[in-house]
């Protein structure tokens, strides 16, 4: 029989998402008021998030009923598919078996509207009529857009101007689903003119765009802020993905000896990880790999306190791994990890040696992903390569030792084309780790 | 419970291609000789066909076993999904049920792979080490590409020069699977280097690409030729697509009205609609919409006749509705329609009133795919929004009668964005018939 994929029906899309925060040991630092730094209650972040999204940012509860409505846009491209990497195994000559889960299923190629549908969904139900927010790459911008389209919101979306200039397809495609685009730093905000009157050629990034659509959402009364990871609610959101995943595990009877995923806000890999590591703390023996790149070292490089999750230092100051607020990465392809610090739940499961961080160079990710597509079919998406050149790692370790790792393949590489066709053309290279840069962003910080 | 979608396992996919030649009333008419004008054995073709494949152009079987090395890497994304398009519906006020076959769900976004993995994997069994092809907008390179990479074949795509030129995207995900790529016309052929004398600035078209990847073929011991389309065998390939929707139909206990596919060279319409016309002549009531472009009218403007499939001459005369093999299309960016010609068997079925061919414009196309992007999520194709314009057209016609409309949604958007870009920024247009251009070249086409 053949069995590459396992895909379950849509009627076996989780009914619940799994939040880890009560289950984490020795708990989340509460986010700190930066003028008081106490700890900061929801009021003062209800003029940027609706009630329900706080609720959940702050909920102690295990579980979260996902709404029927939710669940049905998640069955457009949900539940994606559990694939075996068989071809990949064969190649690596390896005795491990591979899995991943396959999120690029989705209408924007990404994991990301696994939380975007859900933001809308509560923003409407509340009464707001436009989302601000900001993209790096793109995979953001374009999941609201696609789910703010389906609630019938006005979009906003901030796009960092280098990626604006060299992504005309991502913008194609936000304008496809009725989003407004603007580049930024943009003259629309007090803080990007700020910006732009300092560096009026500036590329952008992505701690900036935030302040933007902060700023944005902060002074219109219709309008709230949406953002696609860091937060925990977005990781709540995301663990749809690794309980999908492990019901189709349980069907061909396997368990991961290794869970794997690329890590830059980390939504993404704690998706796929959180409901392993509820079983690891029930006694369980699994692995937890988050793979960053060496370029923008937050997990292994980066200091544990509170820092802004933003350049303007709008957002409470949060518990996290960080490079420091001011941190610009080098410009790699994978711009969904170019972000200077790691959400607070990631952050504290590394914290707890829970989560083992590791950082991989520009390319040999690349190598991986050409490697993937030439073995499995599927071109992945540049952050994506990341997590395989992370079970590559695993899977050759000792290639006689039968292991099995599950990896999240986050997203498709469609959009990011041009990056491989400048891989091929040996125009990409590899960064080293910008130390001089973390001290001197990281200097002025906190301690806790 | 939730069913937006109808899925198939793995082991569900078909095991056999359904062959329509012995079923089609009156039956086609054989490729000709154009040097003698008599019916053509597969002796001649056998120097860019390998025999297996020839056998099947052939074939008078209703069935042909699918080896099961080509349902194992079909199995990378088939079955795809049957959707029931209900959002679409609802915008549209109807009664109508719509649903869709999505073939964009492939690695490289196209229904094209299910007949590049069979036509790879004949190669290769005959010892094939390499083979040429021509593509146009990149859909058929990039599927054949990923299928000669899967076996271990060499790959030449002779890209139309316009092409090319405009879309970098497609030349990379080439690259990405290993294939080599040049523009067409090139000076690596006899007739390439006689067009680029005749006109260094030409754009090129599918009809001068196809006789350079012949002539590649026929001038190298180690080389065949693959076409993405028109040819019988490329059709029965493509009967995996209906075969499989009709099992997901049964599923939900419903049965198409109306069938509707787009048409350029034939393969996506004849994949979905073959299986359901095989039951039409056992007595079924059904009906055939196939849908062209205004711009390049095949079916509803050409003549039915015997015609080559290519500029230079090198193929045998095939019985197609055709526009005449010097005919150049308008510059539409649904390139994937823009053929001189129609395989020959769904120009039998039109000839038998069988098929009702359509044609639509490149605007209403294009507001169909936005329209269907808001509704269902997924950013189709410029040529699958010739499909959706039509199930749109049948949908609205009487929109309280009920009745059952699936169509062949071919392949997703996603490499071309830019297109849905210049479509919002106002700079697409129509195209009117080309009278003129089509009178200038069927005017010396022989009559049957």
């Amino acid at each position: 029989m053949l069995s590459k994929k396992i895909i379950l029906r849509d009627d076996e899309i989780p009914t619940q998402w799994y939040n880890i925060v009560p289950d984490i040991p020795n708990g989340l630092q509460p986010p700190l008021d930066p003028e008081t730094k106490e700890p900061m209650g929801p009021e003062k972040l209800a003029v940027v998030f609706p009630m329900s999204l706080l609720e959940q940012e702050m909920s102690g509860e295990r579980y979260i009923d996902i709404p029927e409505e939710i669940r049905e846009i998640y069955s457009i491209w949900r539940p994606t598919p559990l694939v075996r990497a068989d071809k990949l195994e064969k190649a690596l000559n390896t005795k491990a078996k591979i899995y991943y889960k396959y999120e690029g299923a989705s209408p924007v190629g990404s994991h990301k509207p696994n939380s975007a549908i859900a933001q809308a969904y509560y923003n409407k139900k509340e009464g707001v009529k436009r989302l601000a927010t900001e993209t790096g790459a793109g995979q953001w911008g374009s999941a609201l857009s696609f789910a703010t389209n389906k609630f019938g919101l006005e979009c906003k979306v901030y796009m960092v101007r280098i990626s604006f200039d060299q992504k005309p397809y991502r913008k194609a495609m936000m304008h496809t689903y009725g989003a407004e685009i603007i580049a930024s730093p943009s003259s629309e905000t007090a803080f990007g003119r700020s910006v732009l009157e300092k560096d009026p050629d500036t590329p952008g990034s992505l701690g900036i765009a935030i302040s933007e659509a902060l700023e944005d959402a902060a002074g219109r009364e219709d309008t709230k802020y949406a953002l696609g990871s860091v937060l925990n609610h977005v990781i709540h959101h995301q663990t749809v993905v690794g309980l999908e995943a492990k019901k189709q595990m349980e069907i061909v009877g396997d368990y991961p000896d290794i869970v794997i995923g690329c890590c830059g806000g980390g939504s993404n890999f704690a998706g796929i990880a959180a409901p392993y590591i509820a079983d690891y703390l029930a006694g369980k023996k699994v692995r937890f790999v988050g793979v960053e790149p060496a370029s923008c070292p937050t997990l292994t490089k980066g200091v544990y306190t509170y820092d802004f999750g933003d350049v303007a230092q709008l957002t409470p100051l949060l518990s996290m791994y960080t490079l420091g607020h001011d941190f610009i990465p080098p410009g790699i392809h994978a711009g969904g990890l170019r972000y200077h610090a790691m959400s607070p739940i990631v952050s504290a499961l590394v914290r707890e040696k829970i989560i083992e961080p590791i950082s991989v160079r520009q390319l040999e990710c690349f190598e991986a992903g050409v490697l993937f597509a030439r073995t499995e079919g599927i071109i992945p998406a540049p952050e994506s390569n990341h997590a395989i050149r992370a079970a590559i790692i695993e899977a050759t370790k000792d290639k006689n030792e039968p292991k099995t790792i599950l990896f999240n393949l986050s997203g498709h590489g469609l959009l990011d084309l041009g990056a491989y066709e400048q891989f091929f053309s040996g125009n990409l290279k590899n960064y080293d780790y910008p130390a001089e840069a973390v001290a001197e962003a990281t200097k002025n910080l906190p301690k806790i």
